[in-house]
């Protein structure tokens, strides 16, 4: 018999997460039938999505998030002890799965952890996982920068916005990022290649914008949303391109009070722009085809993936509000 | 000798244009050399966009705007007298053109007004003009409207709205509009058809919204910006649409301290929506293509162009500031 531990969600947030809005409940799991694994967690995330999806989601709920997992017990002889697999299970230390019944419900399916030619397989939930896929197409295919161009990245210290300016280096862009500490400005400018970062709670946002990106804006990708983003998009090019990833900034408010920012219609009239928000899980059957790429920036130097690593389950709520509070920079992930 | 009258723009507006923002001035024209020819205007256009160009044109400027012109003298043999031409010309009486000479400037080219088939010329400032090209390809182009689909248009009983209403009906969709009036309501239902319409400035508009498009909105053509979009973007489906043609609720503000509403970023996200803004001159070649598929409308009766007319030339300063305060319903223009 295996106990396994689990977080439910047992109340929709207000404002900032509380260690009880969370029960750490214990289960046991009963023996494995044939064609299923038993896996236990190595790596949990946490991640800004984990907030905004609460009051979406019905409580009480599992909290849901990527992990790698490794198996420990095996019924399914494609999965032997020791695969590592990739699930949005979450929050929680042993899984049963049965890898040969095909779903829909992403919450119930896995992946093989890709091949990370000897890379932490930590990045399985950063890098090389669903961040680095966000990164990847959410820049790419909705932003689809050109060499030479103008990049503007919000929270650029984050898992996504550091390897969103990062490929956009790789691509010959100019890039400018947007963060919340002066240590978070140094790390973008000194160590991944920015070539100008600010942070925004000190600098004059539009002056800085204006003096950093004297062309104008080309390609925005936009983690926070809020004021700063209608001051961008307010510097923006003719035909300007807006990849809408997340709004932080107002994660932690009432839904149905959401804050208010200068109207950006007169921006997206008079220069053209298009603005679009998207879920990556809109390239699902594509991920693999980021992962190899990403896997090779890595290996090459070309990309830097670091982490912000907090040890132990039992911290996976400290983790979490302190990834909220911008504690991190980097992807901040749990080791179980 | 001939003496042309124009509209001079003096002044920066504040708030609502004043009547001594403009100054009528007048010059003698001098004697048509080969290839000239001599028009007089017969419609002058009133449009949202010239209130909100006013910021970005150093002053002094001539009003530009749309005109239908009839050639009352030829040095042109292209350009017989009688000939009627759309220039960007705006609100002057006399114009001297060399249409042989190609030019990139707006406010100099011209083009032979379209085959009417007998409708009046007047449309040619607006259902087959510049307003009936944005409301075909800002539509059709942006939001991509499928058969069964729900559509929303603001500001849907003016020169634009009221088109993409109509079009959007043509092309298989519900049709919900706002205008700002009750009158401009019941016109919008029991003469252009639209499946719902409402007065946004006595209804609960999120209200109301969920009750016309109960399963949701796919695609959202905006002529007005502000609160009412934050609203309306709220409630769009997955992979919704929305063309932004203009932010008319904003065009009398202070450019620099332009209103706050609600952040859009969760909607946009969360369902995945694309919003782009456009000027209809993107699409400058291919206005003839639209303008063969509005005449046929109007000729066979699926399309209504009704027109809101201010006679003389003297007018049309209380032309211009009517239409902004929203008395038109259909296109606002000046007979001279």
């Amino acid at each position: 018999m295996v106990k396994a531990r689990k977080y439910v969600v047992k109340k929709h947030f207000q404002g900032v997460p509380k260690r009880d809005d969370f029960e750490i409940v214990e289960q046991e799991l009963p023996p494995l039938k044939d064609g299923e694994i038993l896996v236990k967690a190595e790596w949990i995330s946490v991640d800004p999505y984990l907030r905004a999806y609460n009051a979406r989601t019905p409580i009480p709920y599992d909290q849901f998030s990527y992990q790698v997992a490794v198996v420990t017990e095996s019924k399914n002889p494609d999965y032997p002890v020791g695969t590592r697999v990739v699930s949005h299970k979450g929050w929680r230390d042993y899984t049963i799965f049965n890898p040969t019944v095909k779903t829909d419900d992403k919450n119930a399916s896995l992946y093989k952890l890709p091949d990370l030619h000897g890379l932490s397989p930590s990045l399985g939930v950063g890098a090389v996982g669903m961040p680095g896929a966000t990164a990847y197409f959410g820049f790419l295919e909705i932003c689809k920068p050109k060499a030479g161009e103008t990049v503007v990245v919000t929270g650029a210290a984050g898992a996504v916005g550091s390897i969103v300016g990062q490929i956009a280096k790789i691509k010959g862009c100019r890039v400018i990022g947007f963060a919340g500490s002066d240590d978070k400005v140094q790390w973008l400018e000194k160590e991944l290649g920015f070539d100008k970062a600010f942070n925004y709670k000190t600098v004059d946002i539009l002056k800085s914008l204006k003096e950093a990106a004297p062309k104008g804006v080309d390609c925005y990708f936009d983690n926070v949303g809020g004021e700063i983003s209608s001051l961008i998009l307010s510097q923006m090019n003719d035909y300007g391109r807006a990849s809408v990833c997340g709004s932080i900034s107002a994660y932690n408010e009432d839904p149905s009070k959401m804050p208010k920012a200068t109207i950006i219609q007169p921006s997206l009239v008079f220069k053209q722009l298009k603005v679009e928000g998207f879920l990556v899980w809109r390239w699902d059957g594509r991920w693999p085809e980021a992962f190899a790429e990403l896997v090779n920036w890595i290996k090459s130097g070309k990309l830097k993936a670091r982490e912000h690593v907090t040890e132990g389950f039992d911290k996976l709520y400290d983790a979490f509000t302190g990834m909220l509070a911008g504690e991190n920079s980097g992807k901040a992930v749990v080791k179980v």
